[in-house]
């Protein structure tokens, strides 16, 4: 294991945290808050011990897939310790635990909460707690890629270990260059977003921090009453704006190369899309049906909610969990599959959903025609059968965490699709779930034990699973190895 | 398509079922009752058909997998829809779908049911009731396979198709001989194990029912009560019955061959086994913590539960409905797994299990050691790629199945516990669920087309899909392939 490499990655981390901490404690200056000293102190520690231990530069720079792993999961942990301290020492979050929870919430763009209000956080601590998605949504890594003054082959394992989806395709044919693309397409998209929910009348700052949670694809909201307060224009440029950020940043990429053609031909992009127009027209029909209030009325919460699940965004104009339980199905169906691959959402990936399909597809074909010989295409290309073995072990994992999950957290005594969801919003990292953890509820009630196993659940459902597991396996730290 | 020989294989199947209810008409003429006139004619059409439909051998016996799976899946669908016919038609069960769930739950031996009491049906419908679970259980094809006067390589794609397991294991060379082995084990061994209940006490006609619901691992019960009635011997008896059925097969064979070793190493056997002690140990704990009465009386039915949802039979001596909320995860997770290939069992097999952990494992080490080679193994032997791949195509299936079936059954507006629980005790034919369908509710109150969506289930969990989706796949029955 190439510890010098980790720890001169680790921190440059801290000193990017440090620095993006400096933005809250201006907020917090603004607005005269309390809380500012400690936000200036946090970031001036993180900043400091990032220089300290960033003083050496590793010479030894071979880096191989483990190292990647470790790396990126380390990196996530440290930047949530730290990330949870200003909750935890301004006294707003009592419990150092539920700080923990709250942040990883945060950085993993989940948006589940352990606050039953939040605005008396104030408005410092609430600007941190939504630029954490920001952060957390392209990955923070990818922006130590950006920055990062060395060379060799770690920056590729990098990319892999943090990029969301089966695959990692460079637009570019350098990592750097691709983290750089990636970066200025998030920031570019994400002023644009301001921009417009300014134009509709949304207070600045409340576009900056809802627009953060937008395209991070979190969930925090920064008012009590979530999103209900703010104009239907303005619901609706949020909802279009989530969905823009749960999609393919490749596609974004080549519509600014202006090879529109190939950006129309994703077949991701498409499968997603086709999958919000399907899932809004039920859930609008069905939600005229039981509630009422005009077609307007229903299309437009339908629309936001697909929206806001389908990312795994998680922000909500009213309580879904009241919805009818086939309402309710389809949310959970919504909820698993998540957005695209390369971007900031979370969830299974539609082109996983989409592998897997044509794999099945593959096999009863091959039971009808024996001698037949097909190959998977996606976006054109040939899956290699690496990316479908991963893509079976994703699923696989997927559905053992997730059931041991369900069970280690049901020791609580709450009911099953309370338990279920809450796995389900958090592994996917979307937020709300159904049940008593639903949009009008919170994650407060659930035991320590059961918090540490959802705040696990969040940091592999952000990492895809693999480097949480490889760092907490015995195997990876043997000597021998 | 060769329709010559699959409507033969039909007539046989055909002629084994009016066959086999003679001996319920028999049953009902010793008890003197109305439905004994009903059973025989229908056996004497249903044997009349099969003699008419196979009077012409077929002279072309080409007969590939495709075929293989059509034959199996149109026979079982045969069989329910006469099968159902003595319950409709003598008045029973006044509503033909009913008929149709109930002996559609008999033949795939998952003993849900849609009746609130059983003994108003009758001795001679009872026994019909049960008998369906010995006749599924080891398979009406392979029963067919023993008799039927062909050759040809037909007969292994018909084991194939009907067979429970990721993969079919000849006892001997030849399929007909090993069909012989199954069943002749599966003869022997509900023997002995009629004659040790009567020996514990149970009267004939209660031995000999609840014989077959274990041998078979189907739970229908004979009386309203379930098996609260019975001694703790005779319910010791049982579990241990249910659990030996639940066996692969095999192991048996091997034992009656004196080859201990061979017998003893079998490592799905001892898999299953040790996932028995674990799951026993826990439920036994929760139930004495939960609700008393003894070390022995909890681990008694802890036992009897475990034994009964693992090879998914579904007897309850007492309603688990009523557990805790991690005792009843423990009941999903036993009621997902099922038990051994090559037994009665269904569900998803713990061989499946044991190859997914064993891929997962495989690929996390070449995560660590890119340059390893790994090669998975079973029983010793090395798992074939082809095998690995339907076995992940399997799982995938698996998913999709049950979301959908979850999501058509919600439309009734029952709770998600309950229709979860229902799709999982249907499609892995166990019985019983937890919420309303625990085992002091039944599956009456559903409407028809979720009714339909259940018995889809069963026969799909039973024939373990691929026979089902082939039969209603349009791409089967176009005439170009």
């Amino acid at each position: 294991m190439n510890y010098a490499m980790i720890i001169y990655i680790l921190s440059w981390v801290l000193k990017i945290e440090g620095i993006a901490m400096l933005l809250p404690a201006g907020c917090a200056l603004l607005y005269r808050e309390g809380t500012a000293g400690t936000l200036i102190v946090v970031a001036a520690l993180s900043i400091l011990i990032g220089q300290l231990a960033g003083m050496r530069k590793p010479k030894q720079t071979a880096f191989y897939a483990r190292e990647g792993f470790v790396t990126v999961a380390g990196c996530w942990v440290v930047l949530s310790l730290i990330g949870a301290l200003p909750f935890y020492l301004t006294g707003r979050i009592p419990s150092y635990l539920d700080a923990l929870f709250e942040i990883v919430s945060g950085f993993t763009t989940t948006g589940s909460s352990i606050l039953g209000e939040v605005e008396s956080l104030g408005k410092g601590l609430l600007f941190w707690r939504s630029f954490s998605h920001w952060i957390g949504g392209m990955g923070v890594l990818v922006l130590v890629l950006t920055v990062l003054p060395l060379g060799g082959g770690y920056n590729m394992m990098i990319m892999k270990a943090e990029s969301p989806g089966p695959d990692v395709s460079k637009m570019v044919p350098r990592v750097a260059d691709t983290a750089k693309e990636l970066y200025r397409i998030y920031f570019v998209l994400t002023v644009i977003m301001v921009l417009s929910y300014l134009l509709s009348g949304m207070p600045l700052y409340d576009s900056l921090c809802i627009g953060f949670g937008t395209a991070g694809t979190g969930g925090f909201a920064i008012r009590n009453n979530g999103m209900a307060d703010y104009s239907m224009l303005s619901q609706f440029l949020i909802t279009v704006f989530m969905i823009l950020f749960g999609v393919n940043f490749n596609v974004f990429y080549l519509l600014q190369k202006r090879n529109w053609r190939a950006a129309l031909r994703c077949e991701e992009a498409r499968a997603y899309l086709l999958i919000v127009l399907l899932t809004t027209i039920f859930l609008g029909i069905s939600v005229f049906l039981q509630i009422g209030g005009g077609l307007l009325y229903s299309f437009h919460h339908a629309f936001f909610t697909v929206g806001s699940l389908i990312t795994t965004t998680g922000f909500s104009t009213l309580n879904f969990g009241l919805w009818t339980q086939p309402a309710q199905m389809v949310l959970l169906f919504l909820m698993l599959t998540g957005a695209c691959a390369g971007s900031t959402g979370g969830g299974f990936k539609v082109s996983r959903l989409l592998i897997l399909i044509k794999e099945m597809g593959k096999e009863l074909h091959l039971i009808i025609h024996p001698q037949a010989i097909r190959t998977i295409r996606l976006e054109g290309k040939r899956i290699e059968h690496s990316v479908v073995r991963s893509v079976n072990c994703y699923m696989i994992l997927y559905v053992f965490i997730f059931i041991l999950s369900v069970f280690l957290i049901s020791f609580d005594g709450e009911d099953f699709l309370t338990n279920f969801s809450a796995v389900a919003a958090t592994f996917n990292n979307i937020g709300p779930g159904l049940g008593h953890v639903d949009p009008m509820g919170n994650f407060g009630f659930y035991s320590d034990p059961s918090k540490l196993i959802l705040i696990f659940d969040m940091l592999a459902g952000r990492l895809e699973i693999l480097p949480m597991l490889i760092l907490f396996s015995p195997k990876t730290w043997r000597k021998t190895n």
